[in-house]
């Protein structure tokens, strides 16, 4: 087994991991875990229609989102829409099944829909935690950390956008410095701004300085990712980020947030199908706005604590609903973003991994394409754990290689190894082993299985501490991906220029 | 929401749960993952006859045995036993698709097969872990207590037998004392002895004691549970115990440790398809010894690191191999054991958990019947842990939540709620929340779901430190079952006089 050599190269390429030249996405070769049957999917989507044709949606602050939804013929009542039975289904019949979000770099471009999954980081956190300094609010300095380790770390496909909200910015030109960062420190696909539409227009502006106003023009290179106001309320913030978004051609991904028995019904049946109802008409709405623009059906679903009334997660019943929702995505034919690395928990502890693993194992079974809060989510999704991006992302690793099948070709089977080795002989010197070891396995960087003797002698050091380690160390590592000068100069030009036009608003 | 009130009553329960009228074990309502398709089955299938009838196996150390096999038609040369294609798969036939083993608790009887899941705590470590004491040989003191623990939790539905090895008692005297304090300070389900074959006979003698002789003669009331000696080894442990529990009637369970690379070959395919000959020929075995007799299909497979050459646990092949072992034992018919809360971690950290909940969450998708290991592992089985015990059995509640599938019926749609509620309000106050909200949920017991703020206060106990002061407060609070005095004082009495008849022996 040549473990002294295996070990030192190991040793040698710890913690100095730049972005390896692994696939851009995962491609699943294993089946989806179909948790219903036919009639419990129908019971579903006939719960979705009655909520769409009977009770409707409210959509508010945006008169221009009602004046498209009444010249497409819905029964709109103050701000109330409601939808025949069938037409919202029909409606998302434009949206692709599958389409490309192009990257800076080529070779980093993910496929959303069929059979990818796509892992991003935890999005939205205004808090962050590190081992050495606690928790404390998010700052920029903290985003540029977190945006140079997910372009390193090889399971992260996506850089996301808000990995923590860096709160010492004013929060009308933060996102400029965000989309800054995720532009020039990665190379990886990345999400705009959606909380004022003027946000979203810039987001689509710096893009098109990115990767070229023609380009723009045809491909998916950015997408917004906003929340309903569950129950069945859609507000200004998710129908602009449409008409914007979606008007250029770009990616939307629209996820109910429904805690259980405050925005929506206590029991999950209902919970699963009224954010059907609800992700399905905005699907619907994207494609009044322009046919054909690619949309991501969002859901996120979490139960609550019979102790204090707080959101759980990785519970039984929101991983049961990671299955289920994959299988009404899939009969819907749009891409479905669901599921995470979820906790409740404050740090990365035996709780918070429990409840990633249950939470991340549905999400990659149930067929998720685009897994945002796959890592680094921590606190319900208040905090941004700096080991729990590290921890996490190990792990995504390993569904990768679970998704990508088990081999089962003629050396896989190994029946020469079985002429070599006799029973009771051992496999660990066999011909078959050396020519297979150094793939066979899914090599995880922060799982510790040596001894007790070697664990002890080297410290005692827990799951946490190691990935204190680890990402401190990759972040004198980094080394930014090549950028195009006049690009970049063009970037912060235009950052510059559009801080200039307004003054600093903290609120 | 009541939270003052439901907070009310979970602190006055929290520590004094005893066993609770739950169910005996897990009926699962949902479907089995089906990794392979038809095609890749056949394969590992073929695979599995190939080395039976060209490789064959070693059966070693009991001329029983062999003559057993010669009488039976078999290809016996030395010790190598080989079968005609198709021979292994025939005699399994006789072995029963499900059966039940008795507790003395009739309430806390086991299914072992069909669509039950029965969980058993962790299985022979030497060592004992726990947050205030490190890591120490395990004693008799210490498995008196993880016994007791594991009658109080009520998802473990199954004693096992050694839940840590007690180091401090004379080896060929341990199983006396393990087997009264499963009999008297638990009532669910355990196993016998197996190390030699007068263990496995005073088992079954004791069991005798405990449940009658009729009432023995004609069910299982223990099972003993044995490893191969991969590859293709069977040494006299397995076949004694075989010729000991199956000649009574009793269960036994069959399972292949193999770590891929060492024991099979490195790759998934070939560890899966030599483990499932390896247990179908124990199974043949066990049929040919008495036919009908109760048998469980073992597997138990592990990865390698590339670093160490150490085994790993919770990654991604052997997760496969839970999942794809399941699809094999249900073709051949035969309840299955897999799987378990397994991990290389020393401590119940991150580490623990993740590879814990990934490999547990395919014991359970995968349709394994009796998972031993499904609490209190660490260390790759070398030791077990007090707090991981804990946090392991609370996310097992979560899984039998999970198998048990998600309500469909009108109650759980909530239509009612949708007119009491508008879109834009919520539900917490609503009759549909009110009447549903204490059964909607798994209530986890360890996972801390409340504010940082609420955290903060109460000390920022990690899951370990709960796990600490829950399972000290459980012990406080135990109660033994009651216990006929007549069958304790006889069962006391046969430890005593069996004790007698032998000097110590330390190994």
């Amino acid at each position: 087994m040549e473990r002294t050599k295996s070990r030192r190269r190991s040793r040698e390429t710890r913690g100095t991991r730049t972005a390896q030249p692994t696939p851009a996405y995962i491609t699943r070769t294993i089946p989806y875990y179909e948790f219903l049957n036919e009639e419990g999917l129908v019971k579903l989507e006939d719960q979705a229609d009655w909520l769409i044709q009977e009770i409707g949606l409210e959509f508010r602050e945006d008169p221009i989102a009602l004046d498209i939804w009444r010249k497409a013929g819905a029964d709109v009542k103050d701000t109330r829409v409601r939808l025949p039975k069938g037409m919202a289904r029909s409606l998302c019949k434009t949206a692709p099944a599958k389409f490309t979000q192009h990257a800076r770099n080529p070779a980093r471009s993910v496929e959303m829909g069929g059979g990818s999954t796509v892992f991003a980081p935890v999005y939205g956190p205004p808090f962050i935690r590190c081992l050495e300094k606690g928790r404390r609010y998010g700052s920029m300095a903290d985003l540029e950390n977190l945006v140079k380790l997910t372009y390193m770390l090889p399971a992260l496909h996506h850089s996301g956008l808000v990995i923590c909200e860096p709160c010492d910015v004013p929060v009308n030109k933060r996102h400029f410095d965000m989309l800054y960062l995720h532009m020039r420190y990665s190379d990886k696909p990345h999400l705009g701004a959606i909380t004022e539409m003027s946000r979203a227009e810039d987001s689509v502006a710096m893009a098109r300085i990115l990767h070229g106003e023609d380009f723009v023009a045809e491909n998916c290179v950015i997408m917004g990712n906003v929340n309903t106001n569950s129950p069945l309320l859609v507000d200004k913030v998710v129908t602009e980020a449409i008409r914007t978004y979606s008007a250029a051609g770009q990616g939307m991904i629209v996820a109910p947030f429904i805690l259980g028995g405050a925005m929506g019904p206590v029991t999950t049946a209902a919970s699963i199908a009224q954010a059907f109802a609800e992700a399905m008409m905005c699907c619907a709405f994207s494609q009044l706005v322009k046919p054909g623009s690619p949309f991501i059906l969002g859901n996120f679903l979490s139960s609550m604590s019979l102790k204090s009334g707080a959101p759980t997660f990785g519970m039984p019943e929101p991983v049961s609903s990671n299955y289920i929702i994959g299988q009404l995505a899939r009969r819907l034919g749009i891409p479905l973003r669901c599921g995470g690395s979820l906790t409740a928990s404050k740090v990365a502890d035996a709780q918070a991994a429990y409840e990633s693993a249950d939470s991340m194992h549905s999400t990659a079974l149930g067929g998720a394409h685009f897994v945002l809060h796959a890592a680094g989510w921590l606190e319900g999704g208040l905090s941004t754990g700096y080991e729990k991006l590290i921890l996490d992302a190990d792990r995504l690793g390993a569904y990768q290689k679970l998704l990508s099948g088990m081999p089962d070709d003629d050396n896989a089977f190994a029946r020469d190894a079985y002429h070599e080795v006799e029973p009771s002989g051992h496999f660990l010197g066999c011909a078959h082993t050396m020519a297979n070891y150094e793939t066979a396995y899914y090599d995880a960087q922060m799982s510790d299985s040596e001894s007790f003797e070697q664990w002890s002698e080297r410290g005692e050091k827990d799951a946490q501490t190691r990935a204190f380690e680890r990402w401190n160390a990759m972040l004198t590592q980094y080394e930014a991906p090549p950028i195009d000068p006049a690009t970049d100069e063009a970037l912060r030009d235009y950052v510059a220029r559009r801080k200039n036009e307004m003054k600093d608003a903290w609120y």
